[in-house]
């Protein structure tokens, strides 16, 4: 067991020795970082146990993905991380085991993106592990890519594909012998036919998902809105609409998904619909959605490529009056249920 | 019930309208107010309930608490407040009447203090309600106030009293039939002597807690280190001590106690030492620690009073190998028994 004192000193410490401002994680408060000429962009994700993740799973990936869906919001507004404040509260007093785990996980990621500790708070609690944690990004002074900027006749583009941290979720959730509520089918989960390295994928997007930190820049540089997918495609995108007053139409064969999702829909045939609806609606995807002019579109593909991911066109922004549509092969409007995902 | 589209635009929408980065709560991220010549200051408090307070509290008054502990901090180091982050979770989707007062609570004590949110998080859980707040503040570059400037021979001043919160926790688990564990005595809560008026003062210091927020700017002038007293006297200032690498002397007939107190003390007489220990060591007191070198002393008394804030001088900063002493009246280091809090 480690004392709260033994936390800070020992586990937390060596991750704020990067940021100045953090003066050693010794003051009750912390100072930015400035940089003259940028805007700090700020974003605050919380995570509990059970509710974002599995109590159960490894501890470096709690940490991982609790700063890694930070460094999403973060990279949709096209800004590039400089550091963050962990709140953590936990249940009871932490195993050492764990908590290397958990810090070893925490000092990779913030790492391998430059975005590290600055200072935060840390305390019990009688309900389950908790993290809290705020981020701090800077991006050109009145550059951030706003939720609010699509116009009608934009490209409507998203990264990598979505869908795959949905079905990882099932294939966790399986292998611990949850049953995860509110499923309108049975996802036939031991008998998707997929191999080791294919499970892997589907799992490792939902345990450890990938920030698009890279894509910052072309976003900045093209994008006229953006935001990250954490609560599905089809959840989100009303969202962007909503702020950029438009509608949307997608078209449904546009969509990326995976190699192991396309075989695990072909698998469940008769859920076909059921198994793409919740790709579609259930979120972890931490992909970046965007609005993109058609003279910007390029350049945005070359640029998001240079850096390795792959946008793809999915649809493009209509008159506000339009709704958001997601089309079938023939470009009929297809049915489409949302799951009415809250998170209370 | 209410859901959480309803809660972020009904509710929260409202409170963000005076930060221009807020974006209307629209966004992913929030844009930071920038003042040119200052540092912007961070500090994180979370808090959970049946751990910071009792779920059965006014939600009013946990609105209060969450954002004064917080400012707390900010006034601690010299800063003024300028906005907020919110990351809340809900056990069970809130009910409206709760979540009108919760909202009325935070709305009262952020125009107060002209700190308005900029953005957070909302969330659901299976443990209890739980809050998390990330405060900024603002100071002229390089002059926050640290925890680690004090100097052997400065002065150790505190403002107001210590030790009403710790009573009105003791009163509001009376009366909410609640045992508090850790305790080395019984409390005789039903047989102290106080009038309504007193009960009431103890209760609030327990249940609105009010930052002292106008001391900052003498603060800002006049110490050379500082922070709040969250965790009890005695046990932050060895923190403070710690941070500046001095000891410290603290005179006991020196520390001020409220009337209230007073009367407890007198009335559980047997018990009168562990009474007072616990209110030098349980916190919550949200007041004001700080070092002022004795060239200082006199203004820093004079500008704190202009601001209704009397601080005393409770004892003086010290050689480090000299540690914390408590003195009683005839200067002898009294027996002083720590609590040894830990959060976890």
């Amino acid at each position: 067991m480690v004392s709260e004192d033994e936390f800070i000193k020992t586990f937390l410490k060596p991750l704020a020795e990067k940021t100045e401002g953090s003066l050693g994680l010794l003051d009750d408060a912390a100072i930015l970082p400035r940089t003259p000429g940028k805007d700090i962009i700020i974003s605050k994700d919380i995570l509990h146990a059970d509710q974002h993740f599995y109590k159960e799973d490894d501890p470096a990936n709690i940490a991982h993905k609790a700063l890694a869906t930070n460094l999403s919001d973060i990279a949709a507004k096209g800004a590039t991380p400089i550091c963050f404040m962990l709140g953590i509260a936990f249940p009871k007093a932490p195993d050492e085991q764990w908590l290397k785990g958990f810090i070893k996980g925490l000092e990779a990621i913030s790492s391998q993106y430059s975005c590290h500790l600055l200072g935060g708070d840390t305390t019990g609690t009688k309900g389950p592990l908790s993290l809290s944690i705020t981020i701090f990004g800077e991006v050109d002074a009145g550059k951030m890519v706003k939720r609010s900027g699509a116009k009608p006749g934009d490209h409507l583009y998203l990264s990598g594909s979505v869908g795959d941290a949905a079905l990882g979720f099932l294939l966790k959730s399986n292998e611990l012998g949850i049953k995860p509520s509110d499923l309108r089918f049975e996802p036939d989960v031991n008998n998707w036919p997929l191999n080791d390295e294919q499970q892997t994928e589907l799992l490792e997007s939902y345990l450890r998902p990938t920030p698009r930190v890279e894509l910052a820049e072309a976003l900045k540089n093209h994008a006229s809105a953006a935001m990250d997918v954490s609560d599905g495609l089809m959840t989100d995108l009303p969202k962007l609409c909503a702020a950029s007053a438009c509608g949307a139409d997608v078209e449904l064969a546009r969509i990326p998904f995976s190699e192991p999702a396309k075989i695990v829909f072909a698998a469940q045939k008769a859920e076909q619909d059921e198994l793409r609806n919740l790709c579609l609606c259930w979120g972890d995807d931490y992909e970046i959605l965007s609005a993109i002019s058609p003279e910007n579109a390029e350049n945005f593909e070359t640029e998001a490529g240079l850096q390795g991911i792959i946008v793809q066109k999915i649809g493009n922004f209509t008159a506000p009056g339009q709704g958001i549509r997601l089309l079938d092969e023939t470009g009929k409007p297809h049915q489409h249920k949302p799951l009415n995902f809250s998170h209370f």
